[in-house]
């Protein structure tokens, strides 16, 4: 178990704190559960009626909110940022393990670092090469030629298809599909015909991938996640795709083929992104919303629908289905009525 | 093979029976398909058409539909829980092993009982406790400390991170993922920085899992699904999200953060809730709809629209971009109109 | 390395050609990328901007843009076939093991034809059945008498539950679960009773499946994918949905139970399909559509919003709450208007 003082976590995470710093801290938690040796936080509005009655040792919060604090605090002007260092302080540090486990099986041809692990039950491909502090969680696969950098994690059942390469740092939750083959298909009267998929993956310094995630390996040129990309579970990443740095798409996002999204964005759950477009860097686009054309301006473009009671809604839908006719009837009135006035 | 007398299948089923109890049984089938010794059922009208030809040693269904039925019956106000009864005699019981399989690695620090199962591949780490009747099929990963209450089966491929805790006789299928880490991201000017997810899952008791479903880790505290919660294939579970008792989750959902949904809950394919909010027991959202506020009452609810021919409904999608126009020259339209009559 | 002259491709691609045949082509690239001893093509008006500069050794295109190349040209009537084929010719070949690896486990109740591979870490249960020229790659689990036909190829982590049968020559991306239960469920008085799933999965000949894609068996009867059936990546199949021959389906689609859908059908990206409805043949249903109701005849449905700026769309969204009141609002003054002439 972790112990720190006050004093030290309030140097070690850059924020000014205000109380005692002696005290004992063992871990993080939230407001309402957090005992006298626990740091806790408020980033959302949402808990700061949890702000006057926490037990919590300290609290990380902006100087807006230190006023209404009872207990010591640590001032940031990025809260969300300084409790993400000070948990880190108190996560369990990832197993720094070396070699390979008797069950797993390495190719006499793959290159695996004497600093890496590979886990139980896995299987690494000829030509592979696993970079110096990799972990390979449990019954992954490495395919043929693939390029695991230096400190990349996968946590467990991965996949990555041949010749898909990763920078440093990266992290891939289990159940996540690198490099399979794209969706290409012709059709040839009515049968379609596969298009080989000659590409394949390149995956930039610090992206992590979430769990089931799949990215499709290029047709012809790679598809590329930039340094710094963050993508959650459940996303489909078709062939071709270019995700520019540091942009982050949350779970069950789709994104079509050959689209080419900018720096600094993020996608909301569920979001569509048709394929072949544009989108500029710092757009940010709201939940289970469809793009269908490139958007050049920064911004937040939305298309989503919130649900309302049914009943209401299929009143609503109706009407919908019918707006032409009820926007020619008003041009229709318009009409009449200016010719009313004029007669 | 299983045979049964029609009159053994009312008893067990606990529903009465009209006819010959001295038919044997050996199987259920559709009304369409269904020979002279299969037993048969009709819980959706769209198949009543079949009932006056079906060939089954018998039928099960409501009062009202019996009179039209010319072989013997097995009434019930709810046929489709006898069917599931009934359908149950019939089925393959799951196969009951104890052991661990030689290639199998099991941690020498997990705790198995001796009447579970460990199958072909699976890796069980240290600190794991499987208790009895537990089936882990094929290819599983149980991280440390991980949990499996009794008569819990994991099918195949199923990945169970560190720490999480499954109740009795949980049910999951091949390819979910349970315990990855939320998707937890501070934004320090423009780079994204990991917050650890420090909580785990916990599981209740009659739970059901489907095929490539991801639960996460809670942030600080744990992700819960309560007793008897049912989900659907390739569903997304973000962290801390909180699902009560009995509610059961279609296909494709994906439930962002912290959200908490009420007990009883029905949620169809595909729909989208957004992150820190509460939705009642006993709510019903139809297909493919967007939740984006906190809902209080039961009742259905929905947002998802319908498809028309692509020619209209680009007609319609038009006009809807003009909506916020064609409502303002409506109230102008008033306006004037009320001015000309007061002229 | 494959070195043909373009002579040589035009006869295996059966596509005309216009320069010199004796230059000889190694590879295939964009328009954009292509060496001289490379061949590219022009199949999305998008890209024929690069025509005029590129430098590949020739150029697979239509007859219409034939005119604007300046280098040797391939010219066919269907330049995305043409090109899928020519492709092929430098795709490299997918390795044909045979064999099964050391550290497989595969029962003696199974049987493996002399021509087929089984990789490392496969799982093959009792009364399987995999036929010549199969390859099932690493960590994959083939269920109890599940069929695999000649030439089918699972590529990674791929799990076939029992009894599901695949015709010849089916592809399946990593990922994939083929065979898991539908979501049954009886509600008997808020708890939910599972519906045994009986039924299996049939998979016809040249289908092909994307990674992470799930299709769970029937209730009683089969799940179907018809010959030549295309899915993507993360698609979720539901129990009894049968797809008709040549259909291609999208990644993260979603398709209910029961549903019917016909031949040579297309569903983007994201669509939702009901269950218990029927689609004919020639059917295509743009991105993130929904259907809920049969459709009888062939042609383009749409249901999808395309996103605007948020602050456009909220109001536009909020003006959408309020289109029944608006419609009769119209309505009034329709009324109005018109007794006022009358008047």
């Amino acid at each position: 178990m972790v112990a720190m003082t006050l004093a030290e976590i309030a140097t070690a995470a850059d924020a000014p704190l205000r109380g005692n710093g002696a005290v004992i801290v063992t871990g993080v938690a939230t407001l309402q559960k957090a005992r006298p040796d626990q740091i806790s936080f408020l980033t959302n509005p949402r808990y700061r009626k949890f702000l006057e009655s926490t037990q919590a040792a300290a609290v990380i919060l902006s100087q807006a909110d230190a006023p209404a604090c009872k207990v010591p605090v640590l001032v940031s002007d990025k809260p969300q940022v300084t409790y993400a260092r000070v948990a880190a302080l108190f996560a369990p540090s990832p197993v720094a393990c070396q070699g390979i486990h008797p069950s797993a099986w390495v190719s006499d041809q793959a290159q695996v670092a004497k600093e890496a692990w590979i886990g139980p039950h896995c299987t690494v491909e000829a030509g592979a090469v696993i970079e110096a502090g990799v972990f390979v969680g449990p019954n992954c696969v490495v395919g043929e030629n693939a390029v695991l950098g230096a400190h990349s994690r996968l946590i467990a059942q991965v996949t990555l298809c041949h010749g898909v390469r990763l920078g440093q740092r990266v992290l891939v939750h289990p159940g996540a599909v690198i490099g399979s083959d794209g969706f290409g298909l012709a059709d040839a009267d009515g049968r379609w015909i596969k298009v080989p998929q000659l590409g394949s993956v390149w995956v930039g310094d610090d992206v992590e991938i979430g769990a089931n995630t799949t990215i499709d390996r290029g047709a012809l040129e790679d598809t590329v996640l930039e340094e710094g990309v963050k993508l959650d579970n459940q996303i489909q990443v078709a062939h071709n795709v270019h995700i520019g740095a540091h942009t982050a798409v949350a779970g069950c996002v789709g994104i079509a083929g050959s689209a080419h999204i900018g720096r600094h964005c993020t996608l909301a759950g569920g979001v569509g992104i048709a394929g072949h477009l544009e989108i500029a860097d710092h757009v940010h686009i709201t939940g289970m919303s469809l793009v269908t054309k490139s958007i050049a301006k920064p911004g937040s473009y939305s298309s989503g629908l919130a649900v309302e009671p049914s009943r209401l809604w299929n009143k609503i839908s109706a009407r919908l289905r019918r707006l032409d006719d009820l926007a020619r009837r008003l041009v229709a009135l318009e009409a009449k009525l200016s010719t009313d006035r004029d007669a």
